[in-house]
């Protein structure tokens, strides 16, 4: 199973498609859509509407795992958020794709065991859940994590990350 | 002048399509697309993407105008309504047209000469402008409303609605 996640962002979207064969967990790729500063917003939305079509053309997900926008903070960044999470949730729509959802919390629970983790130690766990060689960007690790998220809830075991961590260690 | 109105809903998406001919308002199209209820949202936003598209291959709009989201409104509506926004600009930056967007208080302003106007007096406004005969419904007026205010900016002349308003009855 191929799932693409996505961190939706205004400056940087995050991607991540992770393919999960058997009991490895293999990085297809993932990286941020960077988008050049002074580009109107509308001009913004279209970039990573292109962007995110041609990684689901490229490595055509079976699974969408999406950060929810958190609604607390600055309203209007969380507004702005929001039109980004729309263009991704229509690609995914589109390619007509089992869609997952998660909280900031959620992703956090799943990855490193506590809904209060800070970015660097998910950053941490999805370097060593994934054991890439090199520690991954800000956004980069946060769609890594929510693919890793559903990844997780979608195992038919009930292994913790931790768990997975180990036996991935133990290879 | 052919230009599309939006006004971005989660149940409904208002439209109006309206054209500037001379002196002259024409509408061409005006409604509301209308979600079936229980429809997952990302399906909501496909529906709205693709109600859009058939809009714009139709009329083949010059510009857009799209209303702003109230950002001190209830903040999951607000953030909620933002993904239908971003589909309709969207939509209109891949047909590489000219956006106007505007607060609701910009909008009444325009059509009623007050940014506190209720949405009454908008609709009975909208209604006189363009020589309705039958009175919009709610979605469809806000989306003939955000038409006249980008057509009302974008005119060379500085005529207030009331003056186009008392010219289209003179006439």
């Amino acid at each position: 199973m191929v799932v693409l996640g996505i961190d939706p962002g205004t400056l940087r979207t995050g991607y991540a498609v992770v393919e999960s064969v058997g009991d490895r967990l293999v990085v297809r790729a993932s990286g941020a859509l960077s988008i050049p500063p002074g580009f109107p917003f509308h001009e913004k939305l279209k970039l990573i509407y292109h962007g995110l079509q041609e990684l689901v053309t490229r490595f055509q997900p079976d699974e969408f795992a999406i950060e929810d926008v958190f609604v607390k903070s600055n309203p209007k960044v969380a507004l702005r958020m929001g039109h980004v999470r729309g263009i991704a949730l229509l690609v995914a729509a589109n390619h007509s794709a089992i869609i997952g959802e998660y909280s900031p919390a959620e992703i956090k629970q799943a990855i490193t065991g506590s809904g209060n983790a800070s970015k660097e130690q998910v950053k941490f766990m999805v370097a060593a859940l994934l054991r890439l060689t090199d520690m991954p960007a800000e956004d980069e690790a946060d769609a890594l994590a929510v693919a890793l998220c559903h990844l997780h809830r979608r195992r038919v075991s009930r292994e913790s990350p931790i768990d997975i961590l180990h036996k991935r260690h133990s290879c």
